[in-house]
C-alpha cells in the first residue's frame, strides 16, 4: 500500500498541478469541499451572466425573434457538437434533448427495431435503475415478449449469446465507480449480432471515451455531472452516422420532423441526428448546459482527458489513502477498482451497517464535506479534476477519518433518511 | 358591424381596465406591440432575481443539497398545483414534466391501453402537429394496427363511434383560434366509450377551463405560451383523479418511481399523478416556469378567468374591427370565430398569397407590432388580456393597415422565410 501523502505535499502537488487554473472557472463555497459533481457539478462562474443574458435579453427583449436571432433554434445540435469531442464523437453525432431517461428510450426502440427476430435485452442489475426502468416501459408497451436479462456485472458477457437484440449497459458503475471494457465489450455485443448501447451518465467528461474507435451504436448521457450543466441540465444522445438515418424513434415530435414550419400532419423524420429531438426544448437549462459543456471542452482541448483523469485517479488515491491510513477498525469496505483504467471519476466504501453509512455522510455534509449516500449503504465520493485540489482532498479524507473515530455521525440527527439525488 | 374605437375611447378603456395593474409584472420592450404571447410569452419582471437566486444560491451554493433544502424535488408538483385551478382539476392531479408532446406520449399510451380492443384515435386533420406525430410515433411503436382517423374540425362529432378508443384534440386551434366545446364533445366521447384527451396548449391562461366539470379523462399544455413560462418551459400533464392509479405510462423513469432513491431494479409506479413524471426535471426552466404561473393564478384570484378571457375578446374585437374598418382591399379572410365562447385568445386572417401572408407578418415585425406567420397563409395575433392594452392593440390595427395599404412588406427582405415557433 502507498503511503499517505502530507498536507505539505499536498500543496506542493497543487503549486505543480497543470490543472489548478481551472477552479477560476467555479464558484464552490469557502465553507465546502465539494465531492459530489459525479450527482451535481457545481455552477461555473460565467453561467450567471450568461443566463441573465439569456433571460433579459434574448428572452425580454427579443422576446419569440431569439428562436433565429440568438440561435436557440440550433441549440440541441450546438451544445450536442461541442459534447461530441468528450465522447470520440462526430459533431453530427449528437443532440442536446429531454433527459437520459427520455434518450433512452428513443434509442433503445430504435435498436430494437433493428433486430425485430431477437427478443433479449441485456443489462446489468446494478445498472442505474432508470435505465432499467425504461427498458421494462418499453418492453410492456411493445408487448411482444421481449426479456430484460439482468445479469451480474461479472456474468455479461457470457449473458450476450444469439437470442439477444440489445446490449444496453452504463460505462461507470454509479455505485461503486467500476468501468466496463466499452471497446471489449462493444465487440462482443456485435459478434453476436446485438445492437450496443452505452449509457455515459458518468463517464461523459471524466474519462477518456471513443465512442466511434469502439464502433458503439448509441448512446446517452447526462448533463448535469461531469458537464456541470445545472440541475436536471438537457443530457445528450449519440447515434452512429451509419445508423442515423436508417431508423426513426417512436418519441417523433415535431422538433425531430424533416420541416417543422411546414405544419405537415404526417411525420417525416429530420436527416440524420435532429430525428432524436422530440418537443421544444428547455431553453434556459439548455443555455446553462452549454456554460458548463464550453468549459469541460476548453479544458480537454488544452490538456487532453487523459490528463485530467490522470489527476482525478491521483486525487482518488489520496483520497482512499488517506482515508485508510490507520488501519481500517470502522469496518469501511473500498468498492472501487484499484486499476486507474478500470474505474470511473469516484470512490465508493460500503458499511456493513446502511445506517450508518448515511449517518456518516450525513455527519460529513455537517462539516462541509459533501459527499452522497446510495442505498443500501454505500458512501460516495467524486472527483472532478477541474475544481479540486491535492489539498482539500487530503483534508476531506481526514475529516472523514475524524467523523469515523469520534463516531460523531452516531447522533439522532443524522439518522433521518431525506431523498437526495 | 361594430365601428371602430377612436384612440381617445381606447385611451378611456384603458384608464377604467380592472386588470391593467398586471402590466407592471412584465418587462415588455418599449418598441414592441406583443401580440404573440401565444407563441412565447413575454417575461416576468420577476423572473430574473428569482433565477439569479435560484442559480448562484440554490444551485452555486446550496450545490446538491437543494434538491432538498430548496424543494427542487417537489418542483413538478409544485408547480402543477399552481396550474391546476386555472384548468378545473385538483392539486393532485396536475404535475410539470418534459415537453407537451412527451406528456401526449405518455397518457395517450395510458389512454390506448384502457381500451385494448378497439384501434382507432380519433383527431383533428388541422390538429398542431406535434400531436399527430406522437400518435403516429406510438402506433407504430405498438405495431397492433391503430388507425389514427384525422377528420376536419365540422367532422369530429360523426367521426367517434363504437370503434374509437381515444379521442385526442386541441382545445383551441393555434391557427384560427376556433375553440372547440369541451363539455359536448367529451360527453359524445364517453357516449361512444372513448376515452378524450384534451390538448390546452392555447387554453391554459387564456379561457375559462373546467376539466373535472366536463368529466376529461386526461389533459396536457404547454408552459410557455400564456403561462409566460419561458423559453421551452416544462408542459404539464393532467390525470382525472379516478384514473391516476390505474394505469401505468411507458415513459416510466426513475422520477416516476414509487420510492426512487431505493433504487430498486423494477419498476413500481409512484401514486397518483407522480408516475407521470420520467427523468431529472431540468429546474432552472421550472422555476422560470413557476414565476409565470405564479403571476396568472394570482390574476386570476383576483379577477376569476371569466373576466381576463372577457378582456381579451375585447382586444380581439377591437382589432378586427380596426384592421376591416375601411373595408377589405386586401382581400384578407377572417378565420376567428366571431362568438367570443366559440374563440380562444388570438386572430387569425389568412390572405390568399402564402408568401405575402409571411412578409406582411415580417413588416408588421420591423415596425415593432409582432405577431406570427402560420404556413401556409396565416396572419396570426395573440391577445393576453395581463399586458395588453387597448391603446396598444388599436395602434397595432393601424399599423396593419398602413402595411397593406402602402404594400410595404412587398421588399424581397421581407420574402426570405425563416423558422419561428
Amino acid at each position: 500500500m502507498t503511503p499517505p501523502l502530507s498536507a505539505e505535499q499536498c500543496r506542493t502537488l497543487d503549486s505543480t498541478d497543470p490543472v489548478r487554473h481551472w477552479r477560476e472557472s467555479f464558484e464552490i463555497p469557502d465553507s465546502v469541499i465539494y465531492l459530489d459533481g459525479n450527482s451535481l457539478g457545481p455552477m461555473p462562474r460565467a453561467t450567471p451572466a450568461r443566463l441573465e443574458q439569456a433571460i433579459r435579453q434574448e428572452w425580454g427583449q427579443g422576446l419569440i425573434r431569439s428562436w433565429n436571432t440568438a440561435g436557440w433554434v440550433d441549440k440541441p445540435a450546438t451544445v450536442g457538437a461541442a459534447i461530441a469531442p468528450l465522447i470520440g464523437a462526430r459533431a453530427s453525432e449528437v443532440v442536446c434533448a429531454d433527459s437520459t431517461s427520455l434518450n433512452l428510450f428513443k434509442v433503445l426502440a430504435a435498436a430494437l427495431n433493428m433486430r425485430p427476430a431477437r427478443k433479449v435485452i441485456v443489462s446489468e442489475i446494478g445498472n442505474f435503475p432508470t435505465d432499467l426502468y425504461i427498458a421494462q416501459g418499453l418492453s410492456r408497451l411493445l408487448d411482444q415478449g421481449h426479456e430484460l436479462r439482468l445479469v451480474e456485472r461479472d456474468a455479461i458477457p457470457a449473458a450476450i449469446d444469439e437470442s439477444v437484440a440489445v446490449v444496453m449497459l452504463t460505462q461507470v458503475d454509479y455505485r461503486t465507480g467500476s468501468r466496463l471494457d466499452m471497446a471489449d465489450l462493444t465487440r462482443q455485443a456485435h459478434d453476436a449480432g446485438a445492437v450496443m448501447i452505452w449509457d455515459l451518465a458518468h463517464s461523459a467528461g471524466a474519462i477518456p471515451v471513443d465512442l466511434n474507435a469502439c464502433h458503439a451504436d448509441f448512446a446517452i448521457g447526462c448533463g448535469y455531472k461531469y458537464l456541470n450543466g445545472g440541475p436536471g441540465a438537457p443530457a445528450f444522445v449519440f447515434v452512429a452516422e451509419h445508423h442515423a438515418e436508417s431508423f426513426t424513434q417512436p418519441l417523433s415530435g415535431w422538433m425531430g420532423h424533416a420541416a417543422p414550419f411546414d405544419f405537415d400532419p404526417a411525420y417525416r423524420p429530420a436527416p440524420g441526428i435532429a430525428r432524436y429531438l422530440c418537443g421544444t426544448p428547455p431553453m434556459l437549462s439548455m443555455i446553462a448546459l452549454q456554460c458548463g459543456v464550453d468549459i469541460m471542452a476548453a479544458a480537454v482541448r488544452e490538456h487532453g482527458m487523459q490528463v485530467l483523469h490522470d489527476k482525478a485517479c491521483a486525487l482518488i488515491d489520496l483520497f482512499i489513502n488517506t482515508v485508510t491510513a490507520g488501519g481500517n477498525p470502522h469496518g469501511l469496505t473500498l468498492l472501487t477498482p484499484a486499476a486507474s483504467h478500470e474505474r470511473g471519476s469516484q470512490a465508493s466504501f460500503s458499511l456493513a451497517d446502511g445506517d450508518q453509512a448515511y449517518a456518516v455522510v450525513q455527519a460529513l455534509i455537517a462539516r462541509g464535506v459533501i459527499g452522497d449516500f446510495r442505498a443500501p449503504n454505500i458512501l460516495r465520493f467524486g472527483f472532478a479534476p477541474l475544481y479540486l485540489s491535492y489539498t482539500e482532498v487530503h483534508q476531506a479524507a481526514l475529516t472523514m477519518r475524524e467523523v469515523l473515530d469520534e463516531r460523531s455521525w452516531d447522533s439522532p440527527s443524522f439518522l433521518t433518511r431525506q431523498a437526495v439525488t
